[in-house]
């Protein structure tokens, strides 16, 4: 039982993080999980992550696989202002369209600076270079717009900046039904309840029904989770692993 | 300039996430950068993430795209043994090999039961089903093995086992030279830097040298990493980092 399969009928989401930092370990990536927990609040089946590094090809290739397969794809890094931001461009390639300074965004940009355009920089006017077709994502913090081309979302990295930009995003996506979700603890091993588990997840197939063990003081332990758009039928499957334990 | 171009005869490596969880926002993942920290120090570049859903064909898709890719893929996930854990027979497929009870895994499993075998009940005995021509991985935890076919590396999602897990492999991958990094931290904005940084990352072409902007204290800065096997060129492009400051 599947994210994918519960709600055949939901949207569906695929996030791209961009970035050599996070495949080096240096950095532990966290936007991933703060997108998942919104989608799902906003009934948009995240059906897959992919981390790729800072190399052109590699996104193209991910952009073009995902934004197929998907109702939406979500970017995260590489449009700042040094040689390593390198995801405008690559979004541009991927859509086979081109790029250039975008004149809302250079006038936005400049707004961030006190003394206005003098402060834009060849560097910085790099921020500016959208993809033609693209409309741009609100960025409140840094100013230094992301953008969406068609169904694919593009902000940065830094994880302040991509938090606002899904705010930015948010009230503009069509959404699903929430996916709602119970969860049953027990004091019992996998082992011992998997094959009543297995019974109850026959029985209402259409639903994620996920185990996950934890140990707790030496004690082992199961938490089942159910996840559905329908409270009731999530309340139906409560009852039946309460009589599990 | 990228993980990949870096070190183009060093070993690479995608890991493969799977689990409904990390995807619903339940569960931060934090076995891929465990692990992609401990490859940066055995010298094997890590090019690419992904998280999938416990969804067969997706499963199957993912190590079929990915290990023809890449030298090694390491998993993580869906190994245990309730219905909803399907990796291995998902690699079964995925390599066109039969799946079966392995005694030598059922052997293990029933070390880890007082009264041994008679505790192994049909759910746990589907952890000892390996796909034909597998080897085990050694478990210190839990005893369940995961196990590896050809360059697939099957492992549990479960943190701490999976860090026992992956402890177990290392003696028996073939390493290239270990990644090495040097970080210079500017209080100064990315735009300030961008341009020298350019000429400084085109002069050593084949180093990654990314840029990550951060905020402290309402500063805001800059740190710069370079990543190369070889430390005397580290320390080359270090010396230029800092005159940059």
């Amino acid at each position: 039982m599947s994210l994918v399969d519960t709600a055949i009928s939901q949207p569906t989401a695929a996030i791209l993080i961009i970035g050599d930092e996070i495949l080096s370990g240096r950095t532990q990536d966290t936007n991933g999980n703060f997108l998942a927990k919104k989608l799902s609040e906003l009934g948009v089946n995240l059906s897959e992550v992919r981390v790729v590094p800072d190399l052109a090809q590699e996104i193209v290739l991910a952009i073009n696989d995902l934004r197929i397969k998907y109702t939406y794809v979500f970017t995260s890094g590489g449009i700042g202002p040094t040689h390593d931001d390198i995801t405008a461009d690559a979004v541009a390639r991927a859509f086979n369209v081109r790029i250039s300074i975008n004149e809302d965004a250079k006038r936005i940009l400049s707004s961030n600076y006190g003394d206005g355009e003098k402060s834009l920089n060849e560097a910085r006017l790099r921020m500016a270079r959208i993809p033609h077709g693209a409309s741009l994502i609100e960025n409140p913090i840094s100013k230094a717009p992301g953008f969406v081309l068609n169904n694919v979302y593009v902000m940065a990295g830094v994880p302040s900046i991509f938090k606002a930009m899904v705010g930015s995003i948010i009230p503009t996506l069509v959404c699903g039904s929430p996916m709602l979700s119970i969860s049953v603890k027990f004091f019992k091993s996998e082992g011992d309840i998997a094959k009543k588990l297995e019974e109850i997840a026959t029985k209402f197939s259409d639903v994620s029904v996920g185990s996950y063990p934890f140990s707790e003081a030496g004690v082992y332990g199961t938490n089942v989770v159910a996840r559905h758009i329908n409270k009731d039928i999530l309340k139906a499957i409560q009852n039946e692993l309460e009589q599990l334990r």
